[in-house]
């Protein structure tokens, strides 16, 4: 399962979509687009196969031409009943046929193409194999701001999955954390996001002590303790749209330093979100978080970049990273998640997602950024 | 998260599988071997990252040099935990620096490599763009043999697997089917697989009457009735190996038309059995098993292959496919699963893992293949 869930959007709103795409890719310079299972199809199509695997399962749009998805004929039966399958032209392909082939017919031989991040490099081989003339980019290069501005109903269900987040962190703050594990406090969290509403977690990192000074640390088995700093990162999907949210709270009164590294980075967090407004690159909203922190003499230990985009995903473009100078465009949302990991003894960091507005940025979350203490 | 649970193997064994798939991949011509997340780095290595995302994770295998993990920084914290992590060099890059260039640097600029299937198309574009006069292939097209032969360790684990399946369908096989919903049955399989010692369920299909004709309807609200022909396909990974098994009950007495496809089916997966020993080509089991179906007049509803490797996944190489020549190797372990699919009437499928031997196969599966009967 690639376990994400549709959204509630109908057949003509998947139809415009491919339309906007097609008109994209023209615009781009492609001569089309192919679109492996992913977030780039749910958002295409509302199509999500059964399994993501060696059969080849592609969207095919091209300008002047009805869409088509290819796909196994033994997964026929899913894709007539996705809610854009009325806007799609079916062509099935058998077990022991060259789905390659199949797929070459629809294309120009010699065009260049944008295909989705995450098809398979085995089939970008097949297709480089079938039509050596053929050339490619992925999307996030080609059109990285094909899904990265939402219309006013996705912010919408982007805000209410900020919501459901912001709801999950109102209960966890109440609830005890020193003496229990990681993992029960990171179970506690996940049941919370589903009780709020969501239909998949993605991640619910307790970062407790040390172990919040590694960024990508999930939870384990350690023991929270009095004094402990605890990284509590969590998201996933509501509604097919994503949440994700970042708060630091403290077990018991924070010392001078934890509360002076925690100011810094609340305080580069309100950078970040300040910079945000159309017009200004991505990684001015990098530079000016990370400004903050390097002015404060941290900026060794604020280890990766500022935030990503969210949508039918929890990680997509923008980036907002040094290097991207894509334009901020009213309708984007990303994350803003400075952070500061001290090795072997703690990590701070503060998330939340943004949204661009015709004049700045709005917060789709909206709990307490000060230090907050547990028990 | 990847989801793939490390097998219980050690940083020698997972060296010694890396030095092995140099010596296949230099014994092929091939420069070296890239490994993106997924199956193929679980298996040489033990690693799986928290999550596969468009930063780039790959492990560099090249003759003559120790291989190197390419690793986003905020990841290597959990990279060196992974079991066969002492076995590699890890290089680390952080967010803003060009992951393809430090991989180039690497890799011989005009060599031929190996590239696992999952790779992302946006990673293997961004190789062949920094180094253009290099060229790739999709492991299973250069190294099909690569996880393909298990040793002694290995099918003991496949085999135990299979031994909890089997166990999760002579109990599903006592409850009762009539006036229940397929996903409850479906949830009780998945709960049986956990209790047998399943960490992860891939698939529990189950397709009651015309569902049954989808051989990849999972399963869903249809309440199951007297009468009915259910097609029960299940499996996961126990300990890291797979599971797969396909039995087709029948709640209450079958007609007589519904015997004679389940015998068909039976015959065919028997044939299919009986094909396999060494130096047979793969496709020569799919045609055993077809060809029953064939005579029997049934050969339009045979609409899959008749089988699928297993071993850290439960779907990879070798495909027993028509056009597959490679012949059968002792410690090949694949799936034999022929089937009948009649549109909006009902399925029947047969499944077992079987593993070659020196002078034949060996079924893992091992509950009876005769129509079994339930309430």
């Amino acid at each position: 399962m690639t376990g994400i869930a549709p959204a509630p959007f109908t057949a003509d709103d998947y139809r415009a979509r491919m339309e906007r795409a097609v008109q994209a890719a023209d615009d781009a310079g492609l001569a089309g687009l192919l679109v492996a299972p992913g977030p780039d199809l749910v958002w295409l199509t509302g199509y999500a196969p059964p399994a993501d695997t060696e059969r080849l399962t592609l969207l095919v749009l091209t300008p002047g031409r009805d869409p088509v998805l290819v796909v196994p004929t033994l997964e026929a039966p899913d894709a007539v009943k996705a809610a854009g399958a009325s806007a799609l032209t079916l062509r099935d392909w058998t077990d022991g046929t060259d789905p390659y082939a199949i797929t070459a017919d629809l294309l120009d031989g010699d065009g260049r193409f944008g295909i989705s991040d995450n098809t398979w490099a085995m089939h970008l081989l097949g297709l480089q194999k079938a039509l050596p003339d053929t050339s490619y980019a992925s999307l996030t290069e080609a059109l990285p701001m094909l899904r990265a501005v939402k219309d006013a109903a996705e912010v919408d269900l982007l805000a209410a999955a900020g919501a459901a987040a912001d709801a999950a962190f109102e209960e966890i703050r109440t609830m005890p954390f020193a003496g229990r594990r990681e993992c029960e406090v990171g179970a506690d969290l996940a049941d919370l996001l589903r009780r709020f509403g969501h239909s998949r977690v993605d991640f619910t990192i307790v970062g407790s002590g040390p172990n919040g000074a590694n960024p990508h640390h999930e939870m384990g088995d350690r023991v929270i303790e009095h004094g402990d700093m605890v990284v509590l990162d969590f998201g996933g999907l509501k509604d097919g749209y994503g949440s994700d949210t970042t708060r630091t709270v403290h077990v018991g009164e924070p010392t001078d330093e934890e509360r002076r590294v925690h100011d810094i980075v609340r305080e580069a967090q309100e950078a970040g979100f300040r910079a945000v407004r159309p017009g200004v690159a991505c990684q001015e909203v990098d530079r000016a978080a990370r400004a903050v922190i390097e002015e404060a003499g941290y900026g060794a230990y604020f280890i990766h970049r500022t935030g990503h985009g969210i949508g039918v995903t929890t990680h997509e473009p923008p980036y907002l990273v040094e290097g991207e100078e894509q334009p901020l465009v009213p309708g984007m949302c990303f994350s803003v998640e400075p952070g500061i990991y001290l090795p072997g003894r703690f990590g701070v960091r503060i998330e939340d997602i943004v949204t661009v507005t015709e004049d700045g940025g709005r917060r789709l979350n909206n709990t307490t950024r000060e230090m907050v203490t547990v028990d």
